[in-house]
């Protein structure tokens, strides 16, 4: 049986790619060691495999229903995400002292991508959940963090965030949910949210919903938008459940992948107004969801990376074991057929799946290793360095992954012919799993806004300068190494920058909304480049590794990555030359294209 | 409500590009004009608007099910198929002694687009039948035509190919079906086939497989194969139903898409082996089917191309309606959000949408009216010049509109952001139902194979030749008005032409698995050409209409066309520099990796 992940790659990039024994030495992290990183890391894939494989294609055959009353879902759900909260990893990352294991976010990362690869849906819950009492804990009072960020890391309570309206969309500037400040000082809540993702369900004691409203009065526009607590159900001052409050499931969404986790439609304010409790201040509640959001996106990435990764093993294990057919050079028809793994097409599919899997992978936890470094790195300048790089880099490593991640696993249908688009096989699933990455958590478009409109020139480009800085660093580093790669990338980045600066002119000489057109375009150019920094830096390491290393396994495992290094450069960076063609010469086709022409 | 595709693409099509009202002097077609094409459109039409479209999701959601004894499908899917056969449309280009409406196929083609749009997997039961019933048709006695031929025509038999096999796949060189002759000259036939659409159902009194299998001692590898006729049934000498052949259903796949058309695993020859007849000669049967599969494989692509225009019209309805945001030069959040349309990022998958739809359904029309020239063409010197440029055309009239279709309906779903992902809307379902085209009738690897391998250096590269020439012959007529595009595709064609000259060269100094690693990215490339000169046609044909044509309607149906082709050429074809880079250098990227390495 396929391996959900290679494990040999997680422990490359969790000890070779980021040294993360090296964390160890730092205050937070002073009671861990490589044992405990390891320990961590070896209960998830075991939970993983236990509790999360088995059921896979089971929770999507089986997507939850609604009696009108309840949401009903196959218990086994409810076992194996209980089981993450007994075994701690529930809440990882959070501080000793709120019942966390306070480890670092990249090893934590690295050990969730187990539970996500085998059960991204699953995880959903648990993702979110995360998400929602770091936002708290960050952004509430005491009273708040103690009533509903407690329970939540002690998977008594689950979170969710809704934003998304049904006449508004990703446009949050036009969101219509109202709140009124009652006589105790609260709000009432009242207005429609969809796609909210577990939004209903019997998984955990009570549902603390992170809502977006607008308090009467507010400005219009995203100004005027405020942030709230409203639990399903309300809490006592003794942490008791109380009342159910006025929240309700309007019905749920049937989507194409990720069938266990409900998407659901949620009436806030039908007998009243729901009660809310305001997070921070008034009017900055879109600054706060960022906060959420921000988490959020990197797991989307890290989600669209690990389905890409478990996809890639599913096919490559298939494609080892499966005969058919014979090379071209061979024609004598009583040969015995070879495994399909020998054509050279084939190991074309399954090379672009580990470059796009792997790659995406090293990017992500890159985003959560920058999390850890702008949180508890030595010094003030180290921290603030990590923070601008990883603001600025959110926008790619939510997309890049959640593009390349449903390509690799379209491949892997493709490497196993008829037999991967039945569901026989979980490769289709993977698909339909990872077609929604694209889109939530704010779309390809919507992240090529933000990476071209407000990342490339916030604080005089310091972000962009300190990316491309740290990927020319290591082009020179490795030049002898590595001479065409680090040409090739270094040549990437100056065609990137003269893109940019290009573009930069461009938004003072002609229509904002041209020079946008192909924002797309700029951000998938961005991305290849990044990702040809990610794999010289794996290229590096595994050459270095090389030199001193004899046993074949690992000296196999190596030669892998750098091949995977370059198809990378040559199958991929190239591409590059077409999307800088069409952004120089502000190509004005979709632009000028007319709606009456369609 | 969104059309199942845009009627006037189909009459420009029709009238504008192939110029059918042509071919009713040609002695076949003299009995139609324009009228009794029209109607034979607009039968289609509104057969998949009344009979299809309303039990299309229905179809996906409810797919087959097997009790062990019988398969279940919902009702209406016999209603609507019986529909068909009523109308003639069932038999539309057969002879009319035949009970056909002797119709060109180029005409059936585009009429047969509505059904395969509003259901291509009901679609499916009938594209087979006539496949089957043309190569028996072409390759039986008259007494098997009698037989076989004319209940499929009359839509009282259904027909199937059954060819892989589980331990052969595309190897079909491996297949081990074996056939006994008996006494009274027929054959037994023993072995199990899968993934046989439609091979078990009771929409029809009866089911006629066409089996590939080994006659006891022919050579092995694939010229060791005999085609038969096996029917699920026996038939009697007036033509009643006999007895149940020794032909069961051992089980049914599930897809991911193309729910509604059974898959099915064949169990020939348990109970002492199941009668069939020899069609032909002994050991001639693949090349038989391949008369099939060729049909088969134009019906794939024209399946694709159909999925991905209905897709299209959906998504781009749901913008013209669909307000959210606005447009980034419009900061005052008190205007109106304006609809989807209006950001040119959308525009772009719109654009893409259509380029990728209606050049992949010109091109398929193409593959229709090419086969019409190789029966009806006036000279013998037309005739033969068709039928190479379709024999040549094959790979890439299947491939193209299957690899891009998916993309346009990958588009579909992103335009419509959540909404594209739930199944309330159909988009996911397209982007499931065209994910087979890749896969099915020969996979893209295998297409290409054919391609490089075959095709290119067939009789003396005629096939080659005479594709390049009619490519090159437009662009240097289109000069004076386009003179970009013409320069562009004539650059392109010399690129292609390099490119496989470097190619054949290799072929006598390179190891052949070598030279064959990236011929997926060769097919690629032709294919990009292709569809460039295909688009060039259409902006040619629109640019003279626009000069004459002063209805604002027109104008900009025109300009429409006009638009996508630029976008082809600019957004599309300039990727053929990659491809060409890679093969010209002959990267060994794939090649040289090793299966130790992944």
């Amino acid at each position: 049986m396929a391996p959900i992940i290679s494990q040999r790659d997680v422990e490359f990039m969790v000890y070779e790619f980021f040294n993360c024994e090296a964390l160890t030495q730092r205050e937070r992290y002073a009671e861990h060691n490589r044992e405990t990183f390891d320990a961590t890391i070896d209960i998830a894939r075991r939970i993983a495999e236990d509790q999360f494989l088995p059921i896979q294609m089971k929770l999507d055959m089986n997507q939850p229903t609604f009696d009108g009353e309840r949401v009903h879902m196959i218990p086994e759900l409810k076992v194996a995400l209980d089981t993450v909260v007994e075994s701690g990893l529930g809440a990882s990352t959070a501080d000793f002292e709120l019942g966390g294991m306070q480890l670092p976010n990249v090893v934590a990362s690295a050990a969730y991508a187990y539970l996500s690869a085998a059960g991204s849906t699953a995880l959903g819950f648990i993702g979110l959940t995360n998400a929602n009492a770091n936002l708290i804990s960050e952004h509430g009072t005491p009273e708040q963090i103690e009533k509903w960020v407690v329970p939540m890391r002690e998977g008594r309570f689950a979170g969710t965030m809704a934003m998304t309206e049904p006449s508004a969309g990703s446009g949050l500037a036009d969101l219509t949910t109202s709140a009124v400040r009652d006589e105790d000082g609260n709000y009432r809540i009242t207005g429609n949210k969809i796609f909210i993702s577990g939004g209903d369900h019997e998984l955990n004691d009570n549902i603390v919903h992170l809502v977006l409203a607008r308090i009467k009065g507010a400005p219009a526009g995203i100004k005027g938008i405020s942030l709230f607590i409203v639990p399903k159900y309300m809490v006592n001052e003794d942490g008791s459940l109380g009342d159910k409050n006025d929240v309700n499931l309007a019905g749920l969404w049937h989507k194409m992948g990720g069938r266990g986790h409900t998407s659901t439609t949620l009436a806030f304010g039908e007998d009243g107004g729901a009660v809310g409790y305001l997070v921070g201040e008034e009017n900055k509640g879109l600054s706060y969801m960022f906060h959420m959001m921000n988490e959020a996106r990197i797991l989307v990435g890290t989600g669209a990376a690990c389905t890409a990764l478990t996809g890639y093993q599913y096919s490559l294990d298939y494609a080892k074991e499966r005969p058919q057919g014979r090379l071209l050079s061979n024609k004598d028809p009583l040969s015995k057929p070879v495994n399909i793994i020998q054509h050279p097409d084939v190991r074309r599919m399954l090379l672009a799946q580990k470059a796009y899997s792997e790659g995406a992978f090293a990017l992500c936890l890159y985003g959560s290793a920058l999390y850890d470094d702008s949180q508890t790195a030595p010094t003030e300048a180290e921290r603030s360095r990590a923070s601008l790089l990883l603001d600025f880099l959110t926008p790619i490593i939510k997309t890049w992954p959640s593009e390349y991640g449903p390509k690799a696993n379209d491949l892997a249908i493709q490497v196993m012919g008829g037999h991967g688009y039945m569901n026989e096989h979980p490769v289709e699933m993977f698909y339909r799993d990872n077609r929604l990455n694209p889109i939530h958590e704010g779309t390809t478009g919507i992240q090529s806004l933000d990476l071209l409109g407000r990342k490339v020139p916030m604080n005089q480009m310091a972000g962009y300068q300190a990316t491309l800085t740290v990927m020319r660093d290591l082009a020179a580093e490795v030049a002898t190494t590595f001479p065409k790669e680090s040409a090739d990338l270094l040549a990437a980045i100056e065609e990137l920058d003269e893109v940019t600066m290009t573009l930069l002119k461009q938004m003072g000489e002609h229509p904002i909304d041209l020079v946008f057109a192909n924002s797309v375009e700029y951000l998938e150019m961005f991305g290849n480049v990044v990702l040809a920094w990610i794999w010289l830096r794996q290229g590096a390491i595994s050459q270095e590794a090389l030199a001193t290393e004899s046993h074949e396994d690992e000296q196999n495992f190596y030669r892998g990555k750098l091949q995977a290094m370059k198809f990378f450069f040559e199958y991929q960076l190239i591409k590059n030359a077409t999307s800088a063609k069409l952004l120089k010469s502000l190509n004005a086709t979709t632009f000028e294209m007319q709606e009456a022409w369609f």
